[in-house]
């Protein structure tokens, strides 16, 4: 349910209004834009909108979405979320690049200088990496962590890694990650989106590969109903019948998702397309469509990456890709 | 890789194979058939498969599939597999069948005898519930659990029962749970299914609406390799363009997997459909194509149900349903 | 829009209803079931329901889908399509096969004798092939339909073929075809369904790979709107993300289009799957799921055929295949 | 088979080469950059590699895709389309636009009028409507052709329209349609590819909705190998599990058809997502992503819109668009 205030509400009148919610036992949620919207947190389906009617109050209506936080209607403007010092979400299109995977504490290093050098702002890398197979390299663990933290120092560049599971909360909270990524394959990871809601992070939160729209706001739902509003969305590529590159990147999905949610959404074209001379086109195509930044794989030397090698761009490529996505920042 | 003995081997010479396996820090797994198959676990890429070549060995070769331990050509005969008391892929289709959540005591206790009288022999119910939004219901939890055994006890019925997450673990296994379902969405939580490899219990690995077959087969390949051989593997339905039902159940995908594998594989086709009227025909054409089972939703009262009320059939639908199925099981 | 009579309605009342409808610019579309029903062909929108109250008349309603001839509404009872004197839909399955193009005279004779001796009681075998490919075999054109007229004369077996272009249209009538497929790339060829509207034998029409079962009962309703109610629709695969075989064979579509339809519908697992050891389990599978007929590929030497040679049987695995779905016939 | 001649190449040699090609019963295609590539049509199955090792020549190899005439390897440059008297391909993106369906000479000329003063280069308009149902307003047939000449005559702005059947290309002929529009349906429509083979005019080829780009690709092929190579390929969508848009714009399809092929590419974004307000960021991504054009609809009045209403545009709303894509056009 949302209550829209007059423009002639006085703080008298909101604060009222707000007291009322409090009182039928649910939360509100101020938003001031031109005129005052106020949010109501928690189950309304046992509330009256004529109750709500109160002075300098314009109109009462019920939120037509499954999801409620995440939804535009509930928050209109664009929502900043913070990872690190860096602002995502803010017009300006953050890239966030980086190795597949954490090898080694110097090509860690030396990737994130040379990203950071071509003007990426924020460093990824996976230290546990989720595997189709069990026979495949399934990241440093820990000692990962430790890298992108070390590296973070040196380089002075906060830092994005993929958490797997609710048993490695505590070891990120020790290296005080700055942003927690939550890989497609564990989109509808309920119990692990609940324990996210409740950290003071920014959460990455990557839709699975044959998601719907409606499935990936209200993931991102579970994490803001349990109280953290951290959260940056990530387009990641959907499933179809092409055989000739991995995914299919959906930039529509990137526009609407705009257009239905207050939260920043991001593109990744590295993952998607899975071919390296794929991700410049793509990923001028994900600004142009609206998206809030981008997910880049870079590696100091692809061709001895032990994830991914056919898709992670060199330093110089990225530098390139870069030059190229000047008149679109 | 495989090591396929004569017909004539003497067990010294099988012994002789298995010390060398074991001498290079791999495991043998034995398969006798007509004549003796020893599959090689482990990391095989540095062995050299002449040196294999001893007396009474006919073939070595290398496993043609990314999986190895599910894979037909490492084990001929069709696993079967425990669930209590009950054989699953021993010939006979079996049904396991229940309702949806459990709800109360009385409900599943009701609900099991139905189902058990009409010739159900797995009871199904689920305590945990992954639900698409954080504002539908979550299932009892523990309580659940313990309705759960309770009525195993009084109706004389193994039960399965779906895990979410690797925190309730501990709790399966106070409650003694028969075969720990894993969730279409959970299909590759990697680090839950390691886990589920370290138990001595039955798995009922569901597909993901969108997982390959050869995903859904590594998948298995992840309980296996860390320990565990007592995987059902359960066809529900992929995601598809089409609307009409909620997905399409892969039948193919039951004829191939029974091709590539010796693990048993069962059919949903109440979830698949999420349609009542399509139920029958789905599950003979199931069993027409080679399922060892079904997984069916039965309530004593579906118009109340907190979930899939649309699906579930009521005690008299399921009797006149495993009806329709004699002619086939 | 239809007109249910009463039980107790006189043939004068029916009559009048009857009468009615012309008046109105009509077509009456009689159903003598236990009750008559009357469906109203051509445009409703302008007509009121409450007009046609008149004696004997129990109800009026308008059809809820967006086909109407095709509907099971519309027209309850099965309808009974005769290719040549051999009758599908009629309850006892129709097996069609032979191969997939036809190649020379004896080639196809010898196949038509061979599947007809195993059970098979409509012969198929292209004559105009459409190939993804320009450089591939495209059939042998008019000549194809002679050995195809030639064979049915010979064997005694009617005859279904491809018709690709509404300019094949005089060439089909000079031979007399008995049954013109169209194939799934055609599905909503728009002007050509209208063109075998007008003529006055059966039709076999196949589901587009990505077509929606609305589209599939819209494209048949084409046909049938333009006068030809000889429809015999066929479930051929679905193209998904799965590359281990072909397609996914729908059978959900062939049970729900058994709700929705009174019009025949049989399944192609040849096409369907594309591999030969997974049409015996997918023929008994969509039987089991209420299928009334299918339609099977055999050769009598696979390995030079000039299309599809990975799925096409030999004669004594069409026999065997007949084996196996005695149970089901 | 592809023929490079050497930098050095003298024109004998190259003569040289052409006649021998000649001489084989094959047709050469010429191709003049930096150094001369001859590209070899007809089957080349039969011709040994080394026999074309003639003076001059650096290196004969096989093309590695299914396509040939359509492929880059054949033909390096970027191919320019006319489309009469306005060049598709040639660096800069031109706009296609006009009412879904042509509907009255005023309605259309209003419409030309209109996009062409915000800028659209060429007009669109169906005058033959391939609709789903039987039911629904199925174009006003050669009046519309009519319409659509006349109106090319008085705005001065070339035009382009659907075509359905073989039978309409006297009609197409006789009203000298400038761009004969393949719809998505028709695309693997072969016999009326090899009709459009024949002519001399433009073909916009719009891709399957689950259609691959290798299918795509051939179905252009069918049109060049038969003679004409003004082909215009257009991503138009492809069909999904997503219902929150029609289709999702696939335009990796198009950044991989820019690498593979030498045709030009353009997108609809009107078809692709059905909703007004997702046309402006998708069509922005398009041209970001390498699209040479875009197909969009306006109309004069979207509200009395005869088929697409709520995806048509306004005239008003076309020249804001026009206005937001100016920075990459």
């Amino acid at each position: 349910m949302i209550i829209l205030m007059k423009k002639s509400a006085t703080e008298a009148e909101i604060q009222a209004v707000i007291d009322k919610i409090r009182k039928a036992g649910n939360e509100p949620h101020v938003d001031k834009g031109i005129s005052t919207l106020i949010g109501v947190r928690g189950d309304t389906t046992r509330l009256e909108e004529n109750e709500f009617m109160l002075e300098g109050v314009d109109q009462v209506k019920r939120v037509s979405s499954k999801y409620k936080e995440v939804s535009r209607e509930f928050h209109q403007q664009n929502s900043k979320i913070k990872v690190g010092d860096v602002t995502v979400g803010g017009g300006k299109p953050v890239i966030m690049a980086g190795p597949c995977a954490v090898e080694t504490r110097e090509q860690l290093l030396e990737s994130a200088r040379g990203v950071k050098a071509a003007g990426a702002q924020i460093l990824r890398g996976g230290a546990f990496k989720p595997r189709t197979s069990p026979y495949a390299f399934q990241g440093l663990g820990e000692e990962g962590l430790k890298f992108l933290a070390e590296t973070r120092k040196e380089v002075k560049i906060p830092i994005v890694t993929e958490i797997m599971n609710i048993g490695q909360m505590d070891l990120f909270a020790k290296y005080d990650i700055d942003c927690y990524q939550v890989g497609a394959r564990n989109m509808q990871n309920f119990d692990m989106l609940k324990e996210l809601g409740k950290i003071k992070k920014a959460v990455l939160l990557k839709r699975g590969p044959s998601a719907t729209i409606e499935e990936f706001l209200l993931s991102a739902e579970y994490i803001m109903s349990f109280g953290n509003p951290r959260v940056i969305l990530c387009e990641r590529g959907i499933r179809t019948f092409e055989t000739a590159y991995r995914n299919v990147l959906d930039l529509t999905a990137v526009a609407l998702v705009k257009n239905l949610s207050h939260l920043p959404i991001i593109a990744d074209p590295s993952h998607a397309t899975g071919v390296k001379k794929l991700i410049p086109p793509m990923s001028r195509a994900s600004l142009a469509a609206g998206a809030d930044g981008l997910l880049i794989e870079a590696h100091i030397n692809p061709k001895t990456a032990l994830c991914d090698a056919s898709q992670q761009l060199t330093i110089k490529e990225f530098q390139d890709l870069m030059g190229q996505l000047k008149d679109l920042m």
